[in-house]
């Protein structure tokens, strides 16, 4: 974290309008700063990076089928024409909710609403090797660090004498069975399948595995038993080793040790086991539930802290039929954003504020190259139809007509050829050593 | 430069054939290998990277318009069902054309004709603070940092309070009149008038200054009066500052400081001023040319080292036609690996050798959205229709119906639509440190 920077942000548009700032550009976010255009606002929306990232599909670019820039959307590009929504890259240190001011890297900003969307990064569950090991998939740039550390892993591979010294490099172990875990299973499997071996005919790809460990009974814990049946059979026809009831211990970077089990030789363990919410500093201890998300009333606003609100991951509104708060899933950030946008706008004509109230649109995962399991509130379906589903779901939800026709290309493109074209190892290049501390500081 | 190791490289084929290994995976290394499929040689490809490079449009990469994954294409792809083919990403450190043995930081391996396609690198002429301050665009790697540097700088503008502190932020200065200064030149014109001004509209482009430094008297040396006189013109009309006959004395960062003008505040200076060609151990310094490309006769075999060539921009091959020397550009490399190809063919059928000769196809260079200028050996023709063919030879020259076809539907859109979406600032991720420093020791 960067030291406080005691000066407003420079070329903010002048403050005509109450002003809503938005930390972080993610779906909660970004569905807000887009409902309240035009809207009797002024906008400032705030994110660590120039991008909205589409969380539904890192596991393609992990897995070599889709690039970075297919699932990231510039954020000013977004608010081109849009006169009262500006956006400004900086990372932000605290608030502090008395003066109402929020402080960046950049600068600080005041507001009159303040908006949490800051969302959820891995969670390890405290394991120090784990963290330090294993490989995360919670951004674009994670998602592409997984692709070239597999890649690199073959290349490795391929310069090993013994087939003992290669099974490290060429096995792939993924923690969690939920839709992240089943869908890298189901893309690593074809990889293994139709992919690596023409790669590279000198390996044996019998030798490789891909095994999907989860903690609980079954994967896809949220979904209907047809859904989760299907799965599993889906996965072990494509050849994953399924763990069930499985417990990971401990991770050196090189073996996986498990509860009762015999250990798993790997230098690719990819996690995806848990999330843990974002926090910022400007709120007291008692905001926050055990699990680390901030309590807030059924119009999202923080208890204690009138004008701050949080939507999505990073938030726990509890009510009727959710007592324990809502999934942290892609639907309830927008759905609360939604809702958010437009209670701010009753109160600006003195109406009533609606509380939230989420609908379940009902979820699905993807499987391998042609399959998929789908729940929706009145049917639920698997196999190619649904995969179909999730296809056109996903493409549609996709912001942009460019990346929808572009992934829907390429998606085309690789189910007819059996083989996406983006196993490039491409390193980053530091012209100087200050350039690469930077970098290194950033973090 | 990793340690020699003293064992072979593992898992390669067993050497039935005579051997040809070929160092580099550029337009000559790759042309070769291409044309050796299915002839009596068993061939060894080693790049240092997995993926061969097309160079003439890295300044689309550097300047947003164009993926890296479109203009680089994995050589294994390339060579799948290729019997005789087989790639090794390795990085040489040397031979020894005694025992015909070449060294790399997997293994060594032994030659029956030894290859060397190693390309060239930016030449600074000596300057160090000019090596370590600007950017020079020999790789897909240093595009892609050029597009990041670029990207940030405007983010790092937008914060700063005075208009005196952003000039060094905006400005862009290119070093360099041949067609990669050229092409940038335009490519950068055309984002500051129609691209970044949507993008940031708290900046006033009006001052962001294209500067393109030339050290001789006009652009494009190497082409027709016309050509040149166009190429002015049409850069000149998109706003581009041009200074012929002017030398760069000196770089810190921040200035770039001429000869006999004034300093030009800028932290972006990119650098296509020249090349040098890359070198390997081996060769004895009576090898090389004043300028260390590498001596050859008119097969390119490299002189007093029977069975070892040199192909392209590493190599010099004088003839009457080309006393000094063949210009250092694809073509050139491209027919230099093709009558290789044949001459070794011939060799196994006891016919006589092929002198290289020379057959020059034109010279082209675009400049800007939809404007080129073309010398082709019997027409010259400069602006739209110029362009049109442009495009045209470079499409037909990617490899790959996908990436021609991506490529043309991306040019298509930006065309239509005047805005290149590819302004994502993706920060590579470091998961340790150890791995930090690997990539470090890599370069």
């Amino acid at each position: 974290m960067k030291n406080l920077v005691e000066y407003p942000i420079p070329n903010l548009p002048e403050k005509t309008l109450p002003r809503v700032v938005i930390i972080g550009g993610g779906f909660a976010g970004l569905k807000l700063a887009r409902s309240l255009k035009g809207k009797p606002f002024q906008v400032i929306l705030l994110d660590k990076n120039n991008f909205h990232q589409f969380q539904p599909l890192f596991y393609q670019v992990a897995t070599a089928g889709l690039e970075p820039s297919a699932i990231s959307f510039p954020l000013r590009k977004i608010f081109h024409n849009t006169k009262n929504v500006s956006f400004r890259m900086a990372e932000v240190s605290r608030f502090d909710s008395e003066i109402k001011r929020v402080y960046t890297d950049a600068g600080y900003v005041d507001y009159d609403y303040l908006v949490l969307g800051l969302g959820a990064d891995s969670n390890y569950f405290g394991s120090q090797t784990i963290e330090k090991y294993s490989s995360p998939m919670k951004s674009v740039s994670e998602a592409l660090y997984i692709r070239n550390k597999i890649i690199s892993n073959y290349e490795r591979a391929i310069n090993r004498a013994k087939m003992e010294d290669r099974k490290a490099l060429m096995n792939v172990v993924i923690v969690g069975g939920g839709p992240t875990g089943v869908e890298l299973a189901g893309a690593m499997a074809e990889l293994r399948n139709s992919v690596l071996p023409r790669d590279y005919p000198e390996l044996s790809f019998e030798n490789m595995k891909v095994v999907l460990i989860e903690a609980g009974p079954s994967l896809l814990a949220a979904m209907s038993d047809e859904a989760r049946a299907k799965a599993e059979e889906y996965l072990e026809k494509l050849g994953v080793d399924l763990r069930m009831n499985t417990r990971v211990k401990d991770y050196d970077g090189r073996s996986v040790h498990l509860e009762g089990q015999d250990p798993i030789e790997t230098e690719t363990l990819l996690w995806a086991a848990g999330v843990k919410p974002n926090q910022i500093q400007g709120l007291a201890e008692s905001s926050y539930a055990p699990n680390g998300r901030i309590l807030v009333d059924k119009f999202n606003e923080v208890f204690d802290h009138p004008g701050v609100f949080a939507l999505g991951d990073n938030c726990l509104l509890a009510d009727e039929e959710y007592p324990k708060g809502h999934p942290q899933v892609a639907q309830v950030a927008l759905q609360q954003a939604s809702n958010l946008a437009k209670n701010l706008v009753r109160a600006t004509k003195g109406q009533d504020q609606e509380p939230f109230k989420y609908k379940d649109l009902g979820s699905m995962a993807t499987i391998g190259k042609h399959l998929a399991v789908v729940d929706l509130p009145f049917v639920k379906f698997q196999g190619i139809l649904a995969w179909m589903t999730w296809l056109f779901v996903h493409l549609m939800a996709i912001l942009g007509v460019k990346n929808k026709l572009f992934i829907f290309f390429d998606w085309a493109w690789s189910y007819l050829s059996f083989d996406p074209s983006l196993r490039l190892l491409i390193k980053p290049r530091y012209v100087r050593e200050s350039e690469r501390k930077e970098l290194i500081e950033q973090k």
